[in-house]
């Protein structure tokens, strides 16, 4: 692979990001998981849906976070978080800008404020966009729940999967799913 | 389906979109085609890559309509265009309407005026998503045709897939795939 | 889409309805849901294996209408229920009538007049169509839940799903499905 | 897997006939072929199409051949015709006798008679069905090449793919296939 | 399909065991089942891991057994057992044989040679991958039934699905799975 | 997700190989690609199929760095070569290591031996599975070429995708397929 000079040919190549599978359903045996698409979808419509109540914060700034966090991966394919926590501490932020340098193209400038932005995490829409990755991917466990998948209660076992709560409209619909949805406190 | 009540239970039954495959490719053989939710996050980053290069935009309303444009969908299912012709003049968007009142539920009046901005197609940033939707339709078809699919010819054949072209960055990006992926012009 | 003028035509095109799928199943969960296909065949299995025990039913006029009553979704797709209430009155059948005519093509007399009676539903023949319709989709929804599906309690909620109970050998049916694999009473 | 002593088991069952994939297209890499249950209803459908034009026929006999032909295999899987020469005479229709007597249960004295009338080829509506059974497998195949499929060639290499050609309605049918879709003659 | 003259095209016809289901699961409900030729990795798997601890085991013999134990299914698919029981005596095993000569062509000494020792069943290789082959499909129906799988108790109420328990660590590993896995005894 | 205590524990999670999809071919938009399981089968039936050809080869040794040369990939999915390249020399490797550890848990010993054999690619018999690693991917991307993909040329651009030539009947069979298989030479 090789950059795209052309917006056209970032674009045509992004199509492919419908096709890479997210990993940690996969691995837990869900029958046609969600793509990166999806997620990311799923992740900025959170933000857009918890936004207007998270006070003093720039929607659109945080917008453009969450629609780009995961592009490098229509070249990766998706690390499962158990994989990730082997790599040496930094190598994957520097392929991943590295990735993203090359696909991006005629984009690589706004992408790459963007996602500096977003692994910072300081900013206050770093953290929401970073915030709603983790509760999107825990909705989604409920729903596969739902749907009938019987082998994620490892993702409610694992604190590492849920939203850091500092953020009050993130933490108490965090709450609300876990009530609903997750397993007994016993267990 | 009832009225969502909670945020938490859109959200929920929003996860489903992911499910919904677009029709127009489905029935023209395309295994496994996108999902409305692919299909909308690739109209958000459309508009977001273009954006900027439309005078006078507001950026953030044009992502938002780019959001929710579909959203519907997760109840009625993806309308080939083939059908909608034969609908009565009104009776898409009424329907369209009440769905969409009783499915976001807490977000029903936001979207509602999204909708209504989208659908009149009046503002810049309507029109901007409008196109976009139809520019994503035309490079999902050359993507599907380099990846092997061959009966997709007759989407190239119909104006009405196309883009209006009233936008300048939409109709170079368009001609652009036009030169470069469409059938030869003799066909 | 065209009108299919030799029946060659219509024959490949009538391909892609295997391709369709039942959008009830799909917005709740069901991985690889049956086709619209799969669906009007098992209706035709069932209309054949009942039929002998309706009196004075004409079991040839009972399977043609079984067999066309869902083509016009190969160019319409699968409406999901929901979606069909909110349509005006009407419309929805002007619309199919309409698709009907110009996919039939060499065949559209006879397709006519089999989904005049059907929507009719005056004849017995009808009738025990419309009966087999509903059946199926509660035998098939007891068929997913045993494979695994757990969201679709739904359809056992909503009587609009029942097969209604004019035929005796319809009612019986069902009244044994839903003893052996609808949800328990109190629920 | 046992006798099925009710209808109502027998159609749970029947159900899965929906996931037994048309052996022939796969062992040729066409993703997500058709199931069983989609080329029953496409060859009844042809048995429909065609039955008024052929003189003298009980279309509803025919009918009948055509929806149970191919039943048992929702126990024994679709045997690729390659397979099938090679297992000793007779021995695949005794096992299909028992498999369908097993699995038909109430309804096993109605299927015993059809197949044995489908099996000796000798009435007009058996045959009908036989080559419309044939006729099915290529028009699908033009289907598939249609869609993008690149190794189905074979199939029209090998004359025992083709209906017998006895029924002109089927003859002719087939001729304009072969013209429109098949291979240049000179292959 | 011909007697494969070289190894190449042996090869290339062999990627299709990868398209090719295991029918068991299939039938019973299980979207996306295993392949054939993941069935066999794990066989061969489970004989490397178990392989050391069977005293006087030839380990690469046993290997090689394993690694073309189902070749043939390239071209008649996976017959399920059910099926299997209906054939006369030796007829499958016949054709399975003539099936082989022309699939492995210019290795079809080879494994003729080692076909002939598995189903013999004689020696301690063969044995060891007749007992994997069973215990392998055990474990795959307990991974199902974890990932949310729900029809597949049947195959835990017929010992012919259970490995022959001659060979003491199969039978420790099966009754290990058993009891974690495998229904209460009361069932 | 933890060290697998027992064999039973690492069988039950070898089973998830099945669902992880080789990423290069995903990338390419191959539909339903191999998963690391099936390439694993294929490239110990290379080994096993050219391993006589190799003079002075101890076919057991290869056959069983063969078999486990992926297993990692149960737990961090199939990096993209792509992604590869971008990370800091080593890192990926030391991962690997620990992942390996953890997953392979009573079997830890004996895969930590083959695999270091294998990345060292000193030996003979690691060599052999190195080079048939690649030449399994070349002889799929002929076969998905041959099913009708169509985005594929890249890989015959790229020599890393080819096996070293070191070996000679792995140069000749590579040599065989580029031939009859690969892109004309002028492209």
């Amino acid at each position: 692979m090789r950059r795209n000079d052309t917006l056209l040919e970032l674009l045509l190549e992004l199509q492919t990001l419908d096709r890479v599978p997210r990993m940690g359903y996969l691995l837990r045996g869900v029958t046609d998981p969600e793509s990166i698409t999806e997620h990311t979808w799923h992740v900025a419509f959170l933000v857009w849906a918890l936004g207007p109540r998270v006070p003093g914060l720039d929607l659109l700034r945080a917008l453009e976070i969450a629609l780009v966090h995961d592009l490098a991966e229509v070249r990766t394919g998706d690390l499962p978080r158990v994989a990730k926590r082997y790599f040496a501490h930094g190598t994957q932020e520097a392929a991943e800008r590295e990735v993203m340098d090359e696909l991006s193209g005629p984009l690589a400038e706004r992408t790459a404020e963007l996602m500096a932005e977003y692994r910072a995490a300081e900013t206050k829409e770093a953290r929401l966009v970073k915030a709603c990755d983790k509760l999107q991917l825990m909705i989604k466990v409920a729903a596969y729940e739902r749907w009938g998948a019987g082998w994620l209660g490892e993702f409610w076992d694992n604190p590492e999967n849920f939203p850091e709560l500092g953020i009050d409209v993130v933490r108490d619909l965090f709450e609300e799913l876990r009530t609903a949805h997750g397993p007994p406190p016993s267990r």
